[in-house]
């Protein structure tokens, strides 16, 4: 029965319910079980909220724990234990059906970014037998531009994206600039006063886009980083700026 | 009555008429009229072909011709024309039932890219009265990396966007490769050959992915670029290239 075990990573998006995918939605509605990782100690998983309103009444949906940090150490067996337990509760539903698909909903897109990498990699090395598709879905950077009517890149322009939190080195951001005629931040959190410093030594932040939870009903989108409270921008919040006035 | 007037630019996403969103279907359904540009001489757009599936049977459809052209003097008398016969379209219909909703179908994402940027400046310029929002997409590099099963970027790396078509130097591509982890080539084309030469020189020819009408029946994904005929790359065809083995 190995082989009949599936698994689809679906992503549902950075808030917003109706920005998943038409496939995503129909993924989730036939899906035997639904995956969500969730981070430990906090309450239920972003992704999975975005995915609620798409769940059958009483879908079975199992939480995978994930700890909150970048030590490899630490991440590497909970991953191996994440891939554990989807495949365990996939080949118990197998067993009965003759075969099992789950969805694992990640916010945005599954391979943007997302932690589903790091999960597949587990899979493909533990469980070889399980089959497995991706559903992508608009990255949070697409939907802030489109909350906010501002273009990200036309014709000719270049984009560079980096995560924010990673990018110690001011003058990094000064060449990005230099190179690029829109630079996305993403990950900003706890950067936010070193980009917003950063910014406006070279004279561009009130220019910058700030998004944060997008689409949903908290959602924070601000031109100009002035406005922004050091200590509202959550971990996932990001900053889009472009070099020239009309991008 | 011209406040009645509403314009939803929705992204269908590259190819698969699934991977639209929930919302952008939802607006296909309930609009009064859908706008699609075309390029002249070309058949049906491809966004119009990815909509179509959406659309009520005998909806009305008006497409927009636009020149194939960079050449700006060309480009912007056809940009007002669109929009002129939109806001004509629109508000025919709104003097009929006092308010018009008209959808704008664009490849992928809206603002990423996209030609409605250019569509959008020229609305608000000439017909400040119609409200327009726009509904985000998944872009075709997001879509790409799904079907290939490859992870865009993960963590703390550094993702570069650039439409190779544009980008002469190979000096240029060497740099991008050198500071970021991924890098984006959208709009291969013609420049097919130029950037499988640089990636050659680079050792990267060989783990580069290649994709082009990814989601529809002739998509065609592959690694490594020498299978690759010059002849067969469309101008939206795209390469991303990982300067790690593993991303």
């Amino acid at each position: 029965m190995a082989e009949k075990l599936r698994l689809t990573a679906v992503g549902v998006g950075p808030g917003d319910p109706e920005w998943i995918t038409v496939k995503g939605q129909r993924v989730l509605a036939e899906a035997d079980v639904v995956f969500a990782p969730c981070s430990e100690g906090a309450g239920e998983s972003l992704a999975l909220q975005i995915a609620r309103p798409w769940l059958r009444p009483g879908q079975r949906v199992v939480t995978l724990p994930l700890p909150m940090t970048r030590d490899r150490a630490r991440l590497e067996p909970a991953w191996q234990a994440a891939a554990d337990a989807l495949v365990a509760t996939l080949g118990a539903v197998a067993a009965e059906r003759g075969g099992a698909h789950g969805a694992y909903v990640v916010l945005g897109d599954p391979l943007f970014y997302g932690t589903f990498a790091h999960l597949w990699r587990v899979l493909a090395d533990r469980h070889p037998e399980i089959g497995v598709e991706v559903v992508p879905g608009v990255p949070a950077f697409v939907a802030a531009a489109a909350r906010a009517g501002r273009p990200l890149a036309t014709s000719s322009q270049r984009v560079a994206i980096v995560p924010a939190v990673y990018e110690a080195d001011e003058r990094s951001l000064a060449d990005l600039v230099a190179n690029f005629d829109a630079v996305v931040m993403l990950k900003v959190g706890r950067a936010l006063a070193r980009v917003r410093a950063a910014l406006g030594r070279l004279g561009l932040a009130n220019r910058a886009l700030y998004a944060a939870r997008v689409g949903l009903p908290s959602e924070r989108v601000a031109l100009g980083l002035e406005s922004v409270e050091e200590d509202e921008a959550p971990y996932l919040s990001l900053v889009i700026v472009h070099r020239e006035e009309k991008p």
